[in-house]
Formats: structure tokens, sequence, C-alpha cells
């Protein structure tokens, strides 16, 4: 069963944006009376029939619906955007195949990248929420300063990943079952002052082993880890 | 300390293919008399002084050598290519940044792509080989029928990873130190006979979890599952 998504889609507004109904109509080439199923991105799900399908506003008939619980668990990794847009855009397919809940943008002294747009890592957002069949899209934040970060004050246990072959603190020793979240700095690492003002905010400096990966690598190891950990 | 790669590099063999002379001359603009480390692949690293750069045969002067043990385990993975290549090349650099021993390609009855040139791949493989600041380059397979590879009866254990929600057994549960092969399917998923066939060779059914995961991603999160097994 194809699976669109449609924000704030509930039983009383009941059709598609522009791009699922071009979607719908010219690359999936439903026809009217035929079924779908359609996510909110906030766990529910909708079984409804066509009624009419048009380019720009597909009209639908909701015949059934559920509703997916949010695991017990808050996965949240906040990264430094790579040089390589491609590159950050496998990292949010991956992390949402894997099941994260919220993903931050840093800007840190050594990042190479200073901008983000993030229009084009929410249309991965939801297409990768669509291919791996998830109902709840995760929480994608605009880039942000590290020191606002780390003074937001989250949740849950937060840690500082650090390339630092001394550090005995392995992250899937130190991760915890509730909430996490994980930092992953840029191509040339966080700074010696950015590790001292997350360890000063309550972050736990861990390593992700002895490979020396990329920024895209830790970030996919690390969604991979939290999922690990909230099964 | 830049990393080069030259197959058969040993002391009494030193100098460089075009492709890593032209590599140190033309893009990195390395001059007679600088120090440069070149690893062949199989362990060893050199540090070598240039003596003569040409874009076609750079020549070299040990200075120094080291060796690195291989771990004591062995992760292989034996995947199905994705149709779209770009993927593929992903699953191979990011398992080699985890840090893989051998990768084999999977001809499997619902595979989409039939042919595979793996010369792209190596090229990938020694990139990543030398970005993560590996020396041991793993060994990478042609292309096989699904058939030969689970009758060629490989030391250790084998498992078979199947989208199958009703099987209790997740792979991180039933990985073993030592030796591990672990079978990925194509997007459309190994047929019941091969499922059967694998199970009569000795292979083990396992889930990679309740995620629906792409082809590479599920390559990618084995990867990081055996490394994770390997430290």
């Amino acid at each position: 069963m194809a699976l669109f998504y449609q924000e704030d889609f509930n039983a009383s507004t009941t059709f598609l944006n522009p791009e699922e109904s071009r979607h719908l109509a010219k690359v999936l080439r439903i026809k009217e009376g035929k079924e779908i199923d359609v996510t909110d991105g906030k766990g529910h799900l909708y079984r409804c029939e066509v009624t009419t399908t048009h380019q720009k506003k597909t009209e639908l008939k909701v015949i059934g619906q559920q509703y997916l619980e949010k695991k017990n668990c808050y996965r949240h990794i906040a990264i430094a955007p790579t040089k390589n847009l491609d590159r950050i855009e496998w990292f949010v397919e991956k992390a949402i195949e894997f099941g994260i809940d919220e993903i931050s943008f840093l800007l840190c002294h050594n990042s190479e990248r200073r901008t983000l747009k993030t229009e084009r890592l929410w249309r991965k957002a939801i297409s990768a929420m669509k291919q791996s069949g998830q109902l709840h899209l995760p929480k994608i934040n605009e880039l942000q300063k590290f020191e606002e970060l780390i003074q937001s004050n989250p949740a849950g246990e937060k840690f500082i990943a650090y390339v630092d072959f001394e550090n005995p603190l392995l992250l899937k020793e130190a991760l915890q079952s509730g909430s996490n979240l994980v930092m992953i700095g840029p191509e040339g690492d966080f700074s010696d002052n950015e590790v001292d003002a997350a360890v000063a905010n309550g972050f736990i400096k861990v390593s992700l082993g002895d490979s020396r990966l990329r920024t895209e690598t830790a970030g996919i190891a690390t969604a991979h880890l939290l999922n690990l950990f909230c099964q």
C-alpha cells in the first residue's frame, strides 16, 4: 500500500498537498476509488479512499485509522553539517531509517559549512520516513551555534563524541535507556574550548571506537547505536 | 602525514603507481625531500622520503616501517548490490570505515542489478582505507551466484538477515566473537527458496530489528554491529 505524508492530516481535513498529489496522480498513477495510506508524521496512519484526483489537491475519504505510540526513548543527535551536502543528506536518510527523534545542526569553531538550508533535508526526511514505513517524522532543527545547543539543557543523558584515542569510555558502554543526546563534531572535530564548555554543561566525553570515522559516518553509527538501545 | 596506497610495496620495491604518483605531484603538490606514509593494504606502514617526483612513477626511500596486526576476528558481509550504484558505493565506503575484512556481492533471485563492475568499488575502497587511516584493505569479491556463496562453506558463524518480523532472533543477540559472515538480500529480499537453502547450508536466520531498512542501510548496520563485536 502506497504511503503518503500530509502535515496536519486528520479525519476532517482530508486532502494531499500539491507535491504529494502530483506524486499520486503523475508518478504512481493512482486512480479514483483506489485505497492509499496517509500519515501525518505524528504517529497516525489513515487508510483512505481516493475520491478526487487532482494534480494540486487530491481529496480523500478516511476509511480507517490507527495510531502508533512513540517508543519509550528519545534519540537526539546534534551534528555539524559536512562541507559536502550529499553526506549530510545521507546521514539524515540513514538516521531516519534507524529511527531518530530529533536532529540538530551545529555551527562549531572548526565548521567548514557555516550555512545550511534545511528544506532539502526535510524532503529527504519525509521520503525516508515513508520509505521505511515509519509514522513519526523527527524534529529537524535549523543550524544553531554550538553554545546555544549546550546551554539548552535538554532532558536525559548528554554526550560529546570526540576523537580521543586516550578516552576509554565508549558510547556503546555509556548510553542509557531513555533519553540521549549525542553531539558529533565537524571534519576538524570540536575545539578544546568546545569540549571543555560541553563538559561544564553536563556533557560526558565519549569515543566511538578506534576507527577514524567521517562526520556523517560517526552520525550514522550513533543513530544505529541509539536504535540498538531503544528496542 | 599523507597516506598513499601501493600494492606489493616493500623495502626493495619503492615506487608509487601512476594514479598515486599523479595524486602526490598534481593534487597534493608534494616535492622531493618530503616525507609521506605508504601502506600496502596488508598491514604494513612505510614512512618514506620522496626521492623523485614523476607523474607516472614517484620513487621513494623507506626510512621507517611498522606492522599492524589484523584484529582477532573476521567480518564478512555478502550483499546483493542495489540497482542504484551510488548506494552500493556508500555501503563499501562505510563498511571500510567501520573495518570490514571481506565483501562479497550476491546475485539473487530478486536482484534488480544482475551485473557489477568492481573497479569503481575498488577505488572507493582504497580511498576509504586511506581516509580512515586503516592499513588492511578488505577482500572484495566479484559478483557471484547466491548458491555458490552458500556452498562455499566459510569458517565461523553464518547468518542470513531476512525481513521477518516474526523472527525473534536479532543479529545483535546472535553474533559471536571470532568469524562471522552475514548475508543481506536485494531490494525484494531473499526468496523463500533462498532462505531455505541457506538454512540447509548452516546459515542462521536473523533480523536486524523492527525498522524496514534499505539494502545498503542493512549492510551499513551490519558492518557497524560486526565492528562493535570486534573491539
